[in-house]
């Protein structure tokens, strides 16, 4: 493009729908000054009436697919959500000969390849800066910022609602397990009505889908992703944590390791205990953090708020500038001779040290029994603490050297078949940082 | 540009230079493959023999202005430092149609305005991420992705060396003073010969002369920043302060405020208290954040190695790229009719709450004839402490309300007039996060 007048379209009018529109109300003379473009809104394409949206100025369309067809609209912005009928109306811009702006980092991590490829016949771009951290301009820095970088790994908090129970849950004084702060986000509306996506790690292993796509070169990979939610943690791992000098934190990580003729990916996203002095334990409530380790540049940070109508729609003005100045970079970032070299870790490979906490019957012996199994599994202590917790039960919390996944994973089933056990092992992993 | 291969010019070997040619050696292939481009590296200009570098493979001309008039280089990357001879070899660049690249931060605060006029004029880019906070792209996350955004504040550490000296002043058990620590940091590499331009502000000045006049869409003011170094911090001040619940940090602060028909900016460069709890307290030794408040994406936080040879040479491949792929902004974000409604907020009307330390003579009396001149000027005390240093002399430390820099500069005029004190009064500014 390049053009001075860039001509918008926007399907889907919930809160980052309603956000654009806001911004780019309050913007555009603002972003004519810094850019030279004016930024004109076309056509809007919503299903449900919006009375509470002045539409007034702008054709409204309840076929969104109007949007992909009008010829008068250089960049169709998707916001509708889900994905079946955001890839049919994504590729129907594309095949239209439009740009496409998306937030909808489930349409681009399960869909992006093959979206990128009817873009790049069609020679338009698809782009998702708001697919990642909201307002965080985090794809922007990894694709254009670090391009110069080979990049080791990623490390996130990619999910603003696990982050916020987490903070909550350990908030001094709060002592909300995970389901009443849950139920208090649902009321406040941090937290989805049907919070899994988000409790569950899903939309978190999404959005390192494609940051790990992009740093890495690779296509995307959802699911290779290991993927592990927050809904299973308790006040006491917290606690016992904070003790140890760590804070629990729900992260996406990344890493790549170069062989002689392989390259092996890490593609994970779970809970960890991280020290509590490191930057990402300081990142707190629903704030998203990105640590980038790259050969050049080392490691920096990307941090702010990661979600929310107006971070998001800067977000998607910003891609939409970006196309109007006529600046992009080539769609797919891998080639499918180098594609070939990669290898995306199985799970039981993966090594990390890890924190246990065994409920068990106080009695004879049971100490000798846990740490001979572990032994028998290759795995060391590194430090060991008995917590009493009611008279009768007793809580080990084990720090363990790092250990293969397979290892530790066989380790846990035989403890779970001792008798001595009350109820089943906790297992956290422990992210160094770096995470080499 | 946009073409597959992209003719390179590097103009000084010192540190930058030798990062940027080890780069380009381990990346070019990487770079093709991310971007499609090849970068290639046409001639060097240095004005001495460099036999620690392999330049077997590349023409090297003494005279740096070959560079700026050789036919064959896109592309001229400006690395010779200094301000008198670099202006004109990047202005003799930009009349040949060259590209200019440049990590120079004193170029571009002192000289910007007339290289990017001249650069419009010629249909040429100058770019300069390699300039403020190394590897970070903080220029880019600025101009691009907040591109969307009115920014309200930035606030940052932006000198590695001050920093490294802060926090080393700092660290548990190692009592060294503000001149011991920088002789080390000498020694060791991490401060100059000549520290003046870290320990006295000014390097953080140039650097926040950039970012604001980027985030505010004004012409390059560094005359107009209120400076301050680092240089008169004793342990003592430390002390104090993490006692009081706060760090030392040197921070650029820049700050827009809108009346009706006038925007005041303030721009200045000073240590300060800031909560240990924040993040920026947690930034430590040599590296680098910038915070920056924007209306729409809320703050956002960028960290990361602000100084070294790769991460420097990271930014400056990254702005290489970005010309090479026909991306850009355009040069000057302002123009003359907004650049009328700006004033630059003089330092006496700049408010902020104080941190001030006393040595007094333990007198009679003496508590009584501070408070009152503090009040006669309007000043509030917010806390005081006395603490015994030595038998006959004490400490007094107060922490002010916020209040107007010329009342507070009265105010311990007139104290330092009293036969009480026994040294000049040493004041510390208090920032506030968000900065408002």
């Amino acid at each position: 493009m390049g053009s001075d007048i860039c001509r918008l379209g926007i399907c889907g009018l919930g809160t980052v729908g309603s956000g654009v529109l806001n911004l780019l109300a309050t913007q555009t003379e603002e972003i004519r000054r810094k850019t030279g473009t004016t930024i004109s809104l076309v056509q809007i394409g919503c299903r449900r009436p919006h009375p509470d949206c002045d539409l007034s100025s702008t054709a409204v369309s309840k076929d969104i697919f109007d949007l992909a067809r009008n010829p008068d609209i250089d960049i169709l912005v998707e916001l509708i959500g889900g994905t079946d009928i955001a890839k049919a109306l994504v590729l129907e811009a594309i095949s239209n000969g439009k740009h496409v702006v998306t937030a909808n980092k489930a349409l681009i991590a399960l869909h992006g390849d093959e979206l990128f490829r009817a873009a790049a016949a069609a020679g338009v771009q698809v782009r998702y800066e708001a697919a990642v951290a909201g307002g965080i301009p985090i794809i922007k820095a990894i694709r254009e910022g670090l391009v110069a970088n080979r990049i080791e790994w990623l490390l996130g908090i990619i999910n603003g609602t696990s982050n916020f129970i987490l903070t909550e849950m350990a908030r001094e004084g709060n002592h909300q397990t995970f389901e009443q702060v849950l139920a208090g986000a649902q009321r406040s509306g941090y937290a989805e009505a049907d919070p899994s996506l988000d409790v569950e790690g899903i939309d978190a292993a999404h959005k390192l889908t494609i940051l790990a796509s992009l740093a890495f070169g690779l296509p995307l990979k959802f699911d290779m992703v290991v993927t592990e939610g927050i809904s299973t943690l308790t006040l006491d791992d917290i606690r016992f944590a904070d003790e140890l000098g760590y804070r629990i934190r729900h992260l996406g990580i990344a890493r790549r390791k170069e062989h002689p003729d392989q390259t092996e990916i890490e593609l994970r996203v779970h809970p960890a205990l991280i020290p509590q002095a490191h930057l990402l334990a300081q990142v707190e409530g629903v704030m998203n953090a990105v640590m980038v380790g790259a050969d050049a540049a080392g490691g920096t940070m990307y941090y702010g708020p990661g979600a929310g109508a107006a971070p998001t729609a800067s977000a998607v003005l910003a891609d939409v500038i970006d196309i109007a100045r006529g600046n992009g970079s080539p769609q797919q970032e891998f080639t499918d001779d180098t594609v070939d070299a990669y290898r995306i870790l199985p799970i039981e490979e993966i090594e990390s040290a890890n924190y246990l906490r065994l409920g068990v019957h106080d009695r004879a012996g049971v100490m000798a029994r846990v740490t001979t199994i572990l032994s028998n599994h290759q795995v060391n202590i590194e430090a060991l603490q008995q917590k009493d917790v009611q008279s009768s039960d007793t809580q080990i919390i084990i720090l363990t050297n790092r250990v293969r996944e397979g290892d530790i994973n066989n380790a846990i089933d035989e403890l779970e078949a001792l008798d001595d056990l009350t109820a089943s092992v906790v297992r956290i992993r422990l992210v160094g940082l770096p995470p080499e």
